[in-house]
């Protein structure tokens, strides 16, 4: 697959060779404000142009329940109707969101908090109704990621946090998975930046025993993932997260990054993080 | 009082004698969808450079209720403890101010959402304890405004919605009054833009006769205030807010508007609208 393409990029003052992390972090870092300050402090630190995209940890499960919201589950997954929707704004978009984004400026970074609504940034479709109909959900679809808004917002000298809402355009808000909004974000705006897609996870990175955090696969290309996949030592839930990575790579993305949060501070020192997905060898 | 002192502002790129909009809105256009939707499309219909700010209306109230918190009062003013600021980090910052975007995007305005921690656009002083704590309330103080931040989101082509959500800079989330706010950041945009502040309220604006909407005063300078206040035409609940718009003007703000959001359409079309407050004459 060829690197995207940008002619849809008017601007004529559009940066060029300029380095960008996008870094995504989940449960474990927001449910743990330890987790969550340092981890702030690390990204603050970082150089360079950086988006950060998260999750919603347990905090919306928790404010569903205290507001007697059930959440309904068809087939395993979750159904975001109209009131888990009001929930996942209120949280994502204003508590975490805003609370976040209080503790970069904190640490001096021009943090601004965002869904996929504000600055038309992520226009997603809601998911069409097949068998099961998952509510207000929203999928990222070619060219729902706008990236000369974002470029300009950071040109602008701004921080986008993204949390995982996104909207249809047509004054809908939607539920978009936080992991696809990072992958979607990197793909488009590698066509515009040397963009780094960063996974922080509960793990050190792909392990090859996965009890054993020293068994640490430091760095994976396409051939040797496939390697490691004939070997079964690749397999069941790191493989739709491995496969995803590597589309994104092929897509123009220079490197994915899965990661521990806690060891996020070793990237601004040059050593060695997490496991690294490339392209070639 | 002079304009204000604008040497802090540093970019070399600054704009000027550009006319910039501030509309502030609260619970009459907020809790009324149909409200809501009329102003959002005749403010996507306004010219030029524009900002809203809005409160939050009964929305905040019910959640709080809803979650089983008290609403603590004392001496009739209300008391944001943490968990109520909780609620109105995710009414006011999540679930308003998402929805609100969603609806300027899906009628044309690059609209994005914000409080104050963002963009570290307005940073307040937690409110001293003196005989009552009024626990996480903001208050604007001096150099409050970030106006070089907030002309740069502008300049890049998008229009800022605030809540009424200010932050401490040490991390801290604040809840702070959103009248409080639209004046604020039209004394302090005046220096960079020909700023026209804009209060909505339920009321056609500043009537001879509170009962009959068709008393409606179309312009108020300093010198017939005076006199509108020794006839007692004006009295009550109308004062401070009429001594914060002269105030407002004073500092710099070109004409502040009250008047009812239904007519905002008018300004568009260059027909008189509410109350025009203005410096002389």
């Amino acid at each position: 697959m060829n690197k995207i393409d940008t002619d849809h990029i008017k601007t004529g003052k559009l940066p060029s060779n300029k380095s960008l992390y996008i870094i995504k972090i989940g449960g474990n870092v927001i449910d743990n404000s330890e987790n969550l300050y340092h981890f702030l402090k690390d990204f603050e630190a970082l150089d360079g142009l950086k988006i950060l995209v998260h999750g919603g940890g347990k905090v919306a499960t928790q404010m569903a329940e205290d507001l007697g919201i059930e959440s309904k589950m068809v087939d395993g997954r979750r159904i975001t109707d109209i009131e888990t929707l009001r929930v996942v704004t209120m949280v994502y978009g204003g508590l975490i969101n805003k609370n976040i984004v209080a503790q970069l400026q904190r640490f001096g970074n021009n943090a601004i908090g965002l869904t996929g609504a504000d600055g038309n940034f992520i226009k997603a479709v809601k998911r069409p109704v097949k068998t099961i109909d998952y509510g207000f959900v929203g999928d990222i679809v070619k060219d729902s990621i706008n990236p000369e808004n974002i470029s300009r917002l950071m040109e602008a000298g701004f921080t986008p946090v993204f949390c995982a809402i996104t909207h249809d355009g047509e004054g809908q808000l939607l539920n978009t998975n936080a992991d696809t909004i990072a992958s979607a974000l990197a793909v488009s705006l590698s066509g515009l930046y040397e963009t780094t897609l960063i996974y922080c996870f509960e793990k050190k990175g792909v392990l090859k025993d996965i009890n054993d955090e020293e068994s640490l696969i430091r760095e994976i290309n396409p051939q040797h993932y496939e390697e490691l996949k004939v070997e079964r030592i690749i397999h069941s839930g790191m493989l739709p997260k491995l496969d995803n990575a590597f589309t994104a790579i092929a897509c123009g993305v220079k490197a994915v990054i899965i990661g521990k949060s806690d060891d996020l501070g070793q990237l601004k020192d040059n050593k060695p993080f997490g496991t690294r997905l490339t392209k070639s060898a």
